[in-house]
C-alpha cells in the first residue's frame, strides 16, 4: 500500500464515486446505461437475466490483517460471478456497494477497486452501479451480479436424476489449508510482530484462498460440447455440504468415492504439515469456488475430454441416502460439517 | 414487538432463509426462478432491465431507537424502488441481503420482513434472492431493485433542455421535520426514560419519515398521458441538491420560485414549532422520495391534470446558473447544503 493518504472526506460522496468509476470501460453491447444515474439499464432481448448477490462483512468473511485489498476486490467479484456460472449462465454486469469507516484512505479504496476492475476485465463484466456509504465499524461489501442465459438453459440444484454422474471441477480443499497457514502466521505476528511470515512453498494453497477464480471455462466447455448439466452449484462451503444440498433439493441420495475427489499435491503436503486429512479438507473446507454438477450418463464420453472435470460418484434414489466410500472400502454417511468444524 | 424470543442461531443460515422466504408469492410472470438457488432468473423479452442498489447501515441511515423494524423493512424497499421509478421504469423484482448481529431475535427479523413484504405487495414486486450473514456490529441492509422499461423510454438526469418546466411531485420537507421531532423525543427519552413521547398531531410529518411511499402513481400517470419527462430523479437529499444534479448533468441553469415549492400545512406548522423556515426544510431536508423532473413546455396542459404535480420553475442556459426567486422577489443562488447543514 502507498504511504500517501488522501482523506475520503475531502472528496465528498459524489467526488468519491466519480473517482472510483473514472476508468470504467463498457464491455457489453447490452450495457445501455452504467454508473452515474439512479439505475443502470440493460438490454436483454431474447435472453434470460440471472441475478445474484453477496454481502461480505469485515471480521465475518475476511480479515484485512492478511488479505491485501486488491485481492479482496478481485475475490469479492469472483465469488459473486461464481454463482452466475453455477446457473450455467454468463455474467454480464455487476453492481457494487461498499460501506467504509473513516480508517480507510482513498489509496486503500483504490487498491480494492483495482482488484474489482481486474476481475471485471478478466471475466468480461461491466460494473454498472452501486452505492457508497459510511459504516460505523469495518468494511462492508455488497455485490450483485447479473448474467444471461439462453431461455430455459439455466441449471438449478433441484433437477438431478437418479443415475446421473456427480462431478466436480478443479481440485478441492486448498483454500482451507491456505487459511490455516494465514491464521497461523497472524497468530505469530500478533505475538511477535518482528517475525517475518514463513509461507515459503505455500503459494498454491494461499493463492487459492486469496485469489480464487470462477469456472467460466467449465461453463464455456459445456456450451461448446452441448452438455447441459442436470443440476449445478458452486462449492463455497465444502463438498459435503454442497452435495447434501443437491441431494435434498433433488430428492435423491448419492454415492461419493473418496479416491475420486480431486486434491492437489500442494494441498496434500500442506495438510500433512498441520496433521490433518486432505480428504477432510476437501469435504469440509470452503471457498474453493469450484463447480459441483450432475450430468446424464450418456454425457460421460464428452466430459472426459476435459481434464479439469472429475467424476466423483453418482446419484441414487433418496432411500439410499448420501454416502462416501473411503479408500479403505468402508461406507459412511456424508455429513455437512463445514469448515467451522475443522477449525475447532 | 412480541416478548417471545427465538435465537437465530437455533435455525442456522438455511433454516433462517427458509423461514424468511416461506410466504413469498410470485407476482410477475417474468419471475422464472426466485429464492432458493444460486441466482434468480428473469425473463425480459422486448424490454430493458433497470437495476439499482442501496446499502443501509444502522447508525448511519437509520436509528432503531425510533424506527419500528416493520417500517424500516417497508422503507428500505420503497427507497430502492423510488430509484427505479425515477428512471421512468416499473420495478419488478428486488434482491435483499441483510447482515445482523446476535442482538436480533427471529421475531425482530420477522417484523422487518413483514414490512419488506408489505412493500413488495403494494408495489407489485417479487423478492427473488439475497444473502443473509452476521455482522460484527449493527444491522446492515443491502437492496437491489430490478425494473423494466420499454426500449429507450428510460429517463436520465442529463437530458433536460433549456426552457423545460421544472416539476416536483407531492410535497417536500415533511420527512425532515418528522426527523426533528423523533430526534427531540429520543433526547428526552435518553435523559428521562419515564417520559412518554409527545408526538401528538405530528403523525403526518413523522409518517413521511418512517413510512415514505415511492411515486408509482406519477410514472403511471406519465404512461397514461403519453408524457415523457426530459430528465428525472428522485428527491432523497433535498430539492436544492437534486436540482443542482440535473443542472450539472444536463449542463443547464434554472430558475426556481419559492412560492411554487409544494409544502404541506402540517409541515409548515411543525417547522414553526422548531423555529425553522419551511422553505429551508423543503430545499435542504431529505428523504421525501418525491420525483423531480423536467418536461417540455408543450406538455404543460397534460401536467395540470394531476394535482400531485407542481411546476416550480424552468430550465435556463448554463451561463445563468441555478437561482431561486424568493417570495419577497429577491434572487439567490441555489446551494446544496443537504440536511446535515440544517441539523447543525
Amino acid at each position: 500500500m502507498s504511504t500517501e493518504r488522501t482523506e475520503i472526506s475531502n472528496l465528498g460522496e459524489f467526488g468519491l464515486i466519480d473517482h472510483l468509476t473514472r476508468n470504467i470501460e463498457i464491455q457489453n453491447a447490452s450495457t445501455v446505461l452504467g454508473v452515474g444515474d439512479d439505475a443502470a439499464v440493460i438490454d436483454h432481448f431474447g435472453k434470460q437475466t440471472v441475478l445474484t448477490t453477496d454481502l461480505l462483512v469485515e471480521g465475518v468473511h475476511f480479515d484485512l490483517i492478511y488479505t491485501p485489498l486488491k485481492h479482496l476486490g478481485y475475490k469479492s467479484v469472483v465469488v459473486n460471478l461464481s454463482d452466475v456460472y453455477a446457473m450455467n449462465a454468463i455474467p454480464t454486469q455487476i453492481i457494487l456497494s461498499i460501506g467504509i469507516s473513516n480508517r480507510f484512505s482513498l489509496e486503500a479504496l483504490d487498491e480494492f477497486y483495482e482488484g474489482v476492475y481486474a476481475a471485471c476485465e478478466k471475466y468480461g463484466v461491466d460494473l454498472v452501479g452501486g452505492d457508497t456509504t459510511s459504516s460505523q465499524k469495518g468494511f462492508i461489501i455488497s455485490l450483485t451480479a447479473i448474467g444471461e442465459v439462453a431461455p430455459d438453459n439455466y441449471v438449478k440444484r433441484s433437477t438431478a436424476k437418479k443415475g446421473d454422474l456427480l462431478c466436480v471441477s478443479g481440485d478441492l480443499g486448498a483454500a482451507y489449508v491456505g487459511l490455516l497457514f494465514l491464521e497461523r502466521e497472524k497468530k505469530i505476528f500478533i505475538e511477535s510482530p518482528g517475525v517475518q511470515p514463513d509461507l515459503e512453498g505455500e503459494t498454491y494453497v494461499i493463492g487459492r484462498l486469496l485469489k480464487p477464480e470462477a469456472r467460466k471455462d467449465i461453463v464455456e466447455f459445456f456450451a461448446a460440447n452441448q452438455i447441459k448439466p442436470t443440476a449445478m452449484m458452486d462449492i463455497s462451503d465444502g463438498l459435503s455440504s454442497e452435495i447434501l444440498h443437491i441431494c435434498k433439493d433433488s430428492n435423491l441420495g448419492c454415492v461419493l468415492y473418496e479416491e475420486k475427489i480431486p486434491v492437489s499435491e500442494e494441498m496434500k503436503k500442506a495438510a500433512f504439515k498441520f496433521e490433518i486429512d486432505p480428504t477432510a479438507c476437501a469435504l469440509s473446507g470452503g471457498e474453493d469456488y469450484e463447480l459441483l454438477f450432475t450430468v446424464a450418463q450418456e454425457d460421460y464420453e464428452k466430459l472426459v475430454l476435459n481434464e479439469q472435470i472429475s467424476v466423483v460418484g453418482y446419484m441414487t434414489g433418496p432411500e439410499e441416502g448420501a454416502h462416501i466410500i473411503t479408500k479403505g472400502g468402508s461406507k459412511h454417511p456424508v455429513t455437512a460439517q463445514g469448515w467451522n468444524h475443522l477449525r475447532s
